[in-house]
């Protein structure tokens, strides 16, 4: 390894005039920062959202600004390493909160980049994908998958708020995100897949050789989820995790994005490796502290926040009662692309 | 096609015997029997078992025969075209009863053929699987996949019964069907997985870069199934089936076999398309009437049935109650073969 | 482990008459038998078959009967465990001399069983598969799949021979064996893929989103093999083996057979592992003595010899130049049923 | 679909800042540029470089900057869209032009990124991957693949320059690009896999069991490919295109991009669908024009230029000669996330 690489400066000014002329550039003065030694070097800062200071703000956008004028009235929540404006919470992760008041419709679109929402407060939402109709309830995971149809509704009678997570961002950057839009879509004619066809584990509907459809569930509920983590818990020491997946075949629910529910303990700190996953961290009940590479976050029920690839986290539950966090994350796009590594701390 | 193929007769002695010397044969004779025209023609007949005429000879072999002198208390159910004694209920699938007293140890084997237990009655007898305890109830799958030591136990007060289902005569046939003994196992230091780690559909363990086990779900319990059956029941039309799946992976549970959980309302009648799968019924409840090419059974819970390639099935509830039956079928074997294939009636 | 186990006799006569009529066997007389302890104990005894002897055989064959009587004019080669007449050369594995006069034709037919030839003399032969017409030159493998028209013609003027090799007798154990038949084929319209799509390995036809084809390459011809394994064989100690895949997946030809060609140096003597595969070994050229499981069967060019599951086998090249076979086996079948094993000797 | 959707200026200053201390920002004046309608909005631009205007400064930066001083003495080459100095050619793929000069070594590193190189001029060259030493002729594509380590050297004694081609802006967009450096590697300990072990299509080494290496065959040399195009272009109408796959799998050589090797018969013109992948042509031999989104540009040997996403893209072979290219692109990517798409013109 060079203890020094070649500087532009030390370039003659007309050759390096000729290589911008040419369309080129030298690598060699770029090429620690692009390839720095040992471990990426983000951008990325842990960042915390507190739901009730964020609570005020999203009620105002909903007096504010009609659905109509806004299609997805959505807070964006940006990476502070980036700055507000910044639309993505990681490198990959695009994450915001989306305001529904009663009886209003989000029309239905479909897009490149692939949705999940985590339904934060209120009752009487609900989305539809696929012809599923599906209920939206606190902590639910719904999916709308990149390139399906969905719009959204409100059937109740007080604000629906939901956290919004996309791989907009990755989408963005390859230049590959567009959306089409259709008049508010009819069918629902058919019952949530979660209810009906996946209702137990190590069960899948009888195909007869019938392919499954790719994304055959696409709501989890959160009592199932919290039942499950508690079973768990019962039994394990450690970490108590469980990733959501795809009934018709243990995939990631998604190409890019995974979906985790952990469970602390009442007093517990959880430390886990290093890794080179992103991730957000969204809190379904319980109260606690993250330390996320030197940044402390107390957070309580609804907030969200984030980690960087690499980061040193100690999560500790300081309540009395457990704590559920659902955690969104980028693992299942880079063990695609062959680089998911984790290391001890 | 030739209208009529030349016999073995019409070829000169000294020849056929000089064919002989030389350890060869001419095909032509035999061609129509080995690849017949248009469908298989089957040895495999439809059979019936009643658990009511074969509990006393099931018990009686407990008093007969010390488990000590049987290492399994089976009787097998001989598929009724080959005749009692065969060791197959249809060309690739055994079945067998087996009784555990109370007190008694199935002791530690492994083999290359993979088993599965669907409880019959009797409450305390577990099977232990990988270091996992499982509890064995009426109407729950136990798989016990070849190549994995097991053990049975009992510490109830009462007989227990099961059904074994195995892949045994394709691995006979095979010629890679063998055994390994060991003393009784001693660990049993696991929970039963269905329990902890995959209590709820679309969720498993999270194991951060960790593979899975290739058989993570060893017991499918039979209450969670039927009310998952009750539930599909009230959203689908006609058949209502349940394969039963690898939670990791989506694919059948065993390589060979597959398990399919069936509901029929009261009063349904179901006719399945023509199907080159070989299939066993085991009654879980209720009861009813099944024709199987011309051949009609009247079943009640925990009899037993048997179906062979091609069968014209119709299954009808005859009672006030839903009936429910496990079928036991060769499909993921023929799927892996590449010639699984279903026809219109 | 029991020391022993009970028999049959020990059982009174009335209880084994009520068995009987109740269509069901005691197990434990008959466990050992079908489950030995360590290993398979296989009927199959390792077999050898001289070219010189059976040519006559075939020639004489093609004067007796005429093609439009035999649709297939073959000798099956019989495994001498179970005697002339056998149709199999191992549990799995069916093989035979087929022979084509100039002019005449084997009609189209489909089976579900898959079938790949081995050219053994002659020019001229050809098979079409799929629209594909293609060339049968010495030693070339050529595939017929299950579930594929194919019809063979001779466009030269001497006997064309080959070695047929299918998983027939695996088929008509399941009874999923049966056949179609078709007015000769008509088309022959797409050239040998071969020769335009798959030229150069690490190449595969762009097919801009389209999926391939399930077999798409079909003849496997005996020049590239032959000159890959002396390439290999410079760079390579030890066993020189070069398996047969597809092109579009990496996985072996067929379902449940694979094909491998190795060369011998002169003088070297092979010693594999025991493995559970059931093998046939074709010479395509050199000299040579195999001893399997004890018996020493002396080989030469185009003759053909057998191995049972778990043989030890020594191939020595007793020639003065590198002697080529090719071997086909069991072991797709055994992997995808989870159980193919290796033993060091 | 909304008419006009709301903009940030219509929100009350006190709001707008009140966002911004809260570290959030509405999505909706932001979503039409995040989400267009029907298509991307690529920033990318058609780029062209002609090798006769980069030659020269290649080989002054060799006269300028010792191979010690730079690791890699590349210039990059930038996409027009975005501007020199811009470390991407396409939003995904990175591409530049390296020189090392006779007797120069390019020390060991390996790093999260893919690289694939495209030996453009020069004799002697060679890249180091896993203990595989590999020629570099004209033509070849050799593959240093994501975690493994390389190095580079040269025995000749011309200046050696290739194209290198990375997903070197993902893994900088995704945090997730690091190097590790190491003294030059001694191991050269294997001979060329595709010398050795996969010579011939439809052939590979038999592994007996064991796993292949992820990576298995790091050359594809250039006369082979060249042969396959021509004897495709025999029998095949319209665009004659190989992919370049892993032997072992069919499966793309690299995680994220795809490499395809096109002939042009002279005159003809390929006016392939839109697609949504992005590309790289290098120009292996004959002369051409390109018209993409309008641009175009006369092309040579060794020439290279892009296309963006959906671009609309005429090739044209101006010469008397067969015109050879080499696409790079992120078809494989796009698969992976689920979005790769074709629309016809």
């Amino acid at each position: 390894m060079a203890e020094q690489l070649g500087t532009l400066e030390e370039l003659p000014q007309d050759y390096r005039d000729a290589m911008t002329e040419a369309g080129v550039a030298p690598l060699w003065p770029m090429m620690r920062k692009v390839l720095p030694h040992g471990r990426p070097q983000p951008t990325t800062k842990p960042s915390y959202w507190n739901y009730g200071d964020l609570r005020p703000l999203l009620l105002r956008a909903g007096d504010l600004t009609p659905v109509e004028k806004a299609e997805r009235r959505v807070l964006v929540m940006s990476d502070q390493g980036r700055g507000t404006g910044a639309m993505q919470a990681t490198s990959s992760i695009y994450i915001g909160l989306q305001l529904l008041l009663p009886g209003e419709v989000a029309p239905a679109h479909k897009h490149t980049p692939s949705a999940a929402r985590i339904i934060v407060e209120g009752k009487g939402g609900y989305t539809v994908v696929d012809g599923e109709k599906l209920p939206m309830n606190r902590g639910d995971v719904v999916l709308t998958p990149g390139g399906e149809w969905h719009d959204h509704g409100h059937e109740g009678d007080e604000p629906v708020v939901w956290l919004d997570a996309l791989d907009l961002p990755l989408f963005v950057y390859l230049e590959g995100s567009y959306a089409e839009e259709a008049p508010l879509q009819a069918q629902r004619n058919r019952p949530d897949a979660s209810m009906v066809e996946y209702l137990a584990s190590g069960l899948k509907p009888s195909k007869r050789g019938a392919s499954a459809r790719r994304y055959p569930m696409m709501r989890f509920p959160w009592d199932r989820t919290e039942a499950a983590l508690r079973e768990m818990a019962k039994y394990t020491e450690g970490a108590v995790e469980l990733d959501y997946v795809n009934p018709e075949t243990g995939q990631d629910v998604l190409p890019t994005m995974g979906f985790t529910a952990m469970m602390l303990r009442p007093g517990e700190t959880l430390r886990p490796p290093l890794s080179s996953e992103s991730a957000v961290f969204h809190v379904i009940g319980g109260t606690g502290t993250s330390v996320i590479d030197g940044a402390s976050f107390d957070w309580a029920e609804r907030d969200t926040f984030t980690a960087p690839v690499f980061a040193e986290i100690d999560h500790t539950n300081t309540g009395d009662e457990p704590a559920f966090l659902v955690r969104v994350h980028d693992r299942p796009l880079q063990e695609k692309l062959g680089y998911y590594e984790e290391r001890a701390r």
